[in-house]
């Protein structure tokens, strides 16, 4: 193997790569990239068999062929090289990489040792505009839990069927769901996906191309971008085992709507944030329908109390609720309209939210019981 | 005490002053600001007995008056207002702040429990420009050490006599020097301030005006600016003990000397780190004056090595000498000169490294020594 290719484009790619390479795998292959260099591109892949990710960059191949390095050494070094040409050069398993005055001799190992990532191209694929999928993964994808024994509430759930297309995550606490009732299926989709590879999906698409192709079958899912270089691809297994039935948690009606500024709201909340975070990050909430105002306060004991008086359109009867102010931060946070709606009926069952412009989404949250 | 200030220049300060006060105070009131209204001005003022810092702001004060509050507590909601206008109530303890749509109510301290920040009011001033202390501690401060068990180590030796002004600072591995021959005194000074105490105040240098006064007594030290809010001071303890003469480290005459670009040095050199990083963080030099040209190398067993050659002007024998890669990056990272000079003797014995323009200063490192 031997070729040459731009810094720039090798660097780009490799951090990407990097974030995906398990820092303890259980084979020494798995934390290697595999470079597999052919006609006019140099592919670049990492899979820790449950995740996977591949990407091109373009390359002059002088001589084709394939091999595995180290994933975070190889980006720390190439970080570091100025931005001009890299040859890199295999004999063997040991690589030589020159660039300006540099010279640095890798141990790499052969690719045969690579797991190879299911290509799932027997499977009908599903073409996805960019912008639904990053508007589905910005609306959902913070409310899926990080706690790894939730099992199940790690993932992201896809629901398609004739009647659209449906993101959701809850970590059981919280839910958000957004809906493209625009994409329509043909066959119905049920699957959940972990949010992590999500993460570094979201990441990919934000400097993509128009479409994104998902190939799911029963055990994984493939998420394919075709860029100038060639096609990239995330890969990553399904979660298994049933998904909640969220859909039982949304109320029918609300006797209760609050229609108010969201960035003053987020703004509120968070400075009452600084006290809630000193005591157990309760926010509570006065609805006061004659003043039409939103009271959000909150006490920690050795410090003192806060209160944000909020001037909004309310609807119904007087209540107080509290939440936990990170669920409530963050829904607001995920949000990019001017207004967003808050609908309610009592203190002890959900609220839910939803912006009133924008990308179109719904969040609910649980409340928190309080005493006194 | 009830006063009206600016939010942007409330948080400014307060977040400034909050680096400094301890997280585990050995007594609540040190994990406080101390606020003094009076006149047109509210001073800020913390201290935990060893280092003090007081700066001011404008303030229409309705009733003058003193108290203390948790400082990071305040800077926290202070930070996350609106930009407008703060006002702060006290009613024995008990403050009352408003902004905008908030009001918060903080439980603080009396001011006579708050210790006084000596004045030094009594001592002979020494005023120096900020740009000459802002050079002086650029170039030195970094090579204290950071290990608190290493004493007077930890500080930056300051040294004036009618020769001139000097700093310097060593952890023992290596030395940095700044000189100012311009600044003549006339009474002789030899003090050691706690680099920490230096490091806040290089950061309120860089936003303060042309003229920083020092008073120092047998046991401390007070930094005075001047600003268009009045004073602004930092205060801290001296380190006591005597300050190693390093003076008799420094080689009187050098067999070689090499110049190059420090930029291309201090890239090489970061490039070489990651290999160094993964062994035991040396970094090997080979002076070859044959072919004027300077190899930097490291070697990472599992991983493979790297070399770097880079174009030199170099005089005396071959030679080929270990460092300490960190040391050596540091050093060239608080230079601002274009080329640099390294002299040295032997591969067990220093190299003293120094500015060809700019900035003066001269860093000395130890070499590691080798097997093989």
């Amino acid at each position: 193997m031997k070729l040459v290719c731009r810094q720039d484009e090798l660097s780009t790619k490799l951090s990407l790569l990097s974030r995906v390479v398990p820092a303890n795998p259980t084979h020494p292959v798995l934390a290697n990239v595999l470079l597999v260099a052919e006609g006019h591109s140099l592919a670049l892949s990492v899979f820790d068999l449950n995740l996977g990710m591949q990407v091109s960059i373009p390359a002059e191949i002088e001589t084709p062929g394939t091999l595995t390095l180290p994933a975070r050494f190889l980006n720390e070094i190439v970080s570091r090289l100025p931005n001009s040409d890299i040859t890199l050069e295999a004999e063997e398993t040991s690589v030589t990489l020159h660039c300006g005055s540099g010279r640095y001799q890798m141990q790499g190992l052969s690719a045969d040792e690579f797991p190879e990532l299911p290509t799932l191209s027997d499977v009908e694929p599903l073409a996805l505009s960019v912008e639904l999928v990053l508007q589905g993964l910005q609306s959902t994808l913070f409310s899926a839990s990080t706690d790894e024994s939730k099992q199940i509430l790690t993932g992201l759930h896809l629901k398609g069927a004739d009647t659209g297309l449906e993101f959701a995550a809850t970590d059981g606490h919280r839910l958000a769901i957004a809906q493209f009732p625009e994409s329509q299926l043909e066959n119905p989709l049920s699957v959940t996906i972990p949010a992590k590879a999500l993460r570094e999906l979201e990441r990919m698409l934000s400097r993509s191309p128009a479409e994104v192709v998902c190939r799911f079958d029963t055990a994984q899912v493939a998420f394919e971008m075709t860029t100038e270089q060639g096609q990239e691809r995330v890969l990553c297994r399904l979660l298994e085992g049933q998904y909640p039935n969220y859909g039982q948690l949304m109320p029918n009606t609300f006797s209760r709507q609050i229609t108010l500024d969201r960035q003053q709201f987020l703004s509120g909340v968070e400075r009452i944030a600084v006290l809630s975070a000193r005591k157990n990050n309760i926010i509570r909430m006065k609805i006061d329908p004659e003043q039409q105002q939103l009271d959000l306060s909150a006490e920690a004991p050795e410090f003192g109390s806060g209160e944000e008086s909020l001037c909004a359109q309310i609807s119904g009867d007087p209540l107080e609720i509290a939440f936990n102010v990170k669920y409530l931060s963050e829904g607001l946070k995920a949000m990019d309209s001017q207004d967003i709606q808050i609908q309610l009926n009592a203190e002890t069952t959900p609220a839910v939210l939803s912006p009133l412009s924008g990308r179109k989404s719904t969040y609910l949250i649980m409340p928190i019981q309080i005493r006194g």
